[in-house]
């Protein structure tokens, strides 16, 4: 293995990120082939005679990453296909086809699963996304795992982040963190309409496949899409490029309805909230602003890529001033940041 | 819809089977663009510049398809790869990549997943099979979910069956039942190597990736690999094919390990036991004649297509007598035939 690890350790300790480190490593030293992108990015990808070939894999786990005491089936198959054609609009592709595999108890309502399938197959004719495959297997909790495939010709890349670069995201930023709160009931004050829309932003995700081809083609190389939270995700770009950032908070573009139900806490939750599916990416001024113009998404540009091997983000306000957040961002098995 | 199907029931109530078909119909309504095989074959099939392409997606769930008190994590890793690669061997392809989408519970040891990867690469390594990607979910239960990806020119298909064809499998018949019979303690009083033989029919099968591409090369249309059990994965051929069957029960070729081990019931599990991943194919003899003398893996004969609308299979001896098995294969959420 090229790092080095303790193994004698349980998942819970090392980490969701330290584990997928440590299996990509596995994965490359026993890799038969060459692909142009394997573990570590938003999606792997492959050369054929054909272009390029783009495979992303994403799951959603009962009572890890929703309850369905607080889901809708359809909106659990919404955002599992939405979290996969994110990955691939992160790179920059075009989404084509996705296979499901289902893990169901056996008391599951079939009418649910149905409902299920068309959350799922709604989002796909949007993007011209065909589920061709798929898996059915008895579990004791419900597990939705969703493979999408697409195809692109230049990719986005985590790891082709330049010190100089302007760092830009898309849309605005801790919707889904705070449709959770409402869920948990953390936010019951709200009026409906607030609320509707935290939730539509929870559920009902946007995936920015037409941005991310925009990108592409105006030459634009380093992107992810903030799934794990703008500071988690803006870290993972920078270790990738082995690059730093600085991040002015007042630039951040949050949400509307964020900062009407959580005031002062909006910019925390904008930083560190999850599941946004924005994109974030860096490239030189003039090329952000060449591609802002030729869409009706918010571009925003929010710091700057600085040199620094050891990938530490800086945050200040505009006066310089700088800023501690409550949090970075969330990792599976540790629960914290 | 295509078929009417009553929505108010339990996936137990349906199964496995009912469930795939209603789920298919949904993707082929709302299907965006138009792929060559859909959900219902062994593996989904698109064609692109560079040729056809394959995406199959299995899935091992823990308490359901495995304990971890029998099973060793590297057979884990071994077996979730090989039923992927033998869908893709179903179809006459060529496997290329994999993807792996993990659910683990937090206290996991990190040494268990090491060797569960190392499993997969071991085996995907003798198929030149990379993992390119994967996902790390928390889970209250384990379970390995596989996307594999390969490509083909030609394709192998469950419907292209037709009256007068003979009927032909691979290798042979019944040791992954009854290795999960001695895992069960049923088979006890077995000698050690008959054991180590049938545990490792179990965990670690063989993919007929070579003999799948030697039935494509002879001008084979139609095959299917033996997941859910002799008989019932016959009868998904013949249901796909609108054809009937007529099987020789003394020709089936049975694990010598399972007839040493189980005597006179050795015949029922290789009708009906699943997860053998051998192929079962379709033909002209002198077309089966011309690929068995290619290869030293046993083609072994056991019956003949007939014209049948509703797909039954009719077993008899070789003195014409009929014969009635046990059961006649695995459906996941009924657990019955």
């Amino acid at each position: 293995m090229g790092a080095c690890y303790n193994l004698a350790v349980k998942v819970a300790e090392l980490g969701e990120f330290g584990l997928i480190d440590l299996l990509a490593d596995i994965a490359a030293e026993n890799s038969s082939g060459q692909p142009v992108i394997g573990i570590g990015d938003d999606a792997a990808a492959w050369q054929s005679d054909a272009g390029l070939n783009l495979v992303s894999v994403d799951c959603l786990v009962q009572d890890v990453h929703f309850t369905l005491a607080t889901a809708t089936w359809h909106e659990l198959g919404w955002k599992a296909l939405a979290s996969g054609l994110s990955d691939i609009a992160a790179m920059g592709g075009r989404p084509r086809y996705a296979v499901v595999s289902l893990g169901l108890p056996g008391d599951t309502e079939v009418e649910d699963v149905v409902d299920l399938y068309h959350g799922i197959t709604e989002l796909g004719q949007r993007y011209g996304v065909s589920i061709i495959g798929g898996n059915i297997s008895r579990s004791a909790v419900v597990f939705i795992d969703t493979t999408t495939l697409g195809e692109g010709d230049k990719l986005l890349t985590r790891s082709a982040a330049v010190p100089g670069d302007k760092i830009a995201v898309t849309g605005s930023l801790g919707g889904a963190a705070a449709g959770l709160e409402v869920l948990q009931k953390k936010l019951s004050l709200l009026d409906e309409e607030t609320s509707a829309c935290l939730r539509q932003s929870l559920f009902q995700p946007q995936p920015r496949i037409n941005e991310g081809q925009l990108l592409v083609e105006h030459g634009i190389k380093a992107a992810i899409d903030i799934s794990d939270g703008l500071l988690a995700d803006l870290g993972h770009l920078c270790r990738a490029s082995k690059v730093g950032a600085t991040v002015n908070i007042d630039s951040v573009p949050i949400n509307p309805a964020v900062k009407k139900a959580l005031g002062n806490k909006a910019l925390d939750m904008a930083l560190s909230g999850g599941e946004d599916y924005e994109l974030l990416f860096t490239a030189d001024i003039e090329i952000i602003e060449d591609a802002r113009v030729k869409t009706d998404t918010p571009v925003t540009i929010i710091g700057e890529i600085t040199t620094d091997s050891d990938s530490r983000i800086h945050l200040a306000d505009k006066n310089g001033q700088p800023y501690c957040p409550a949090s970075v961002g969330w990792q599976h098995f540790t629960g914290k940041s």
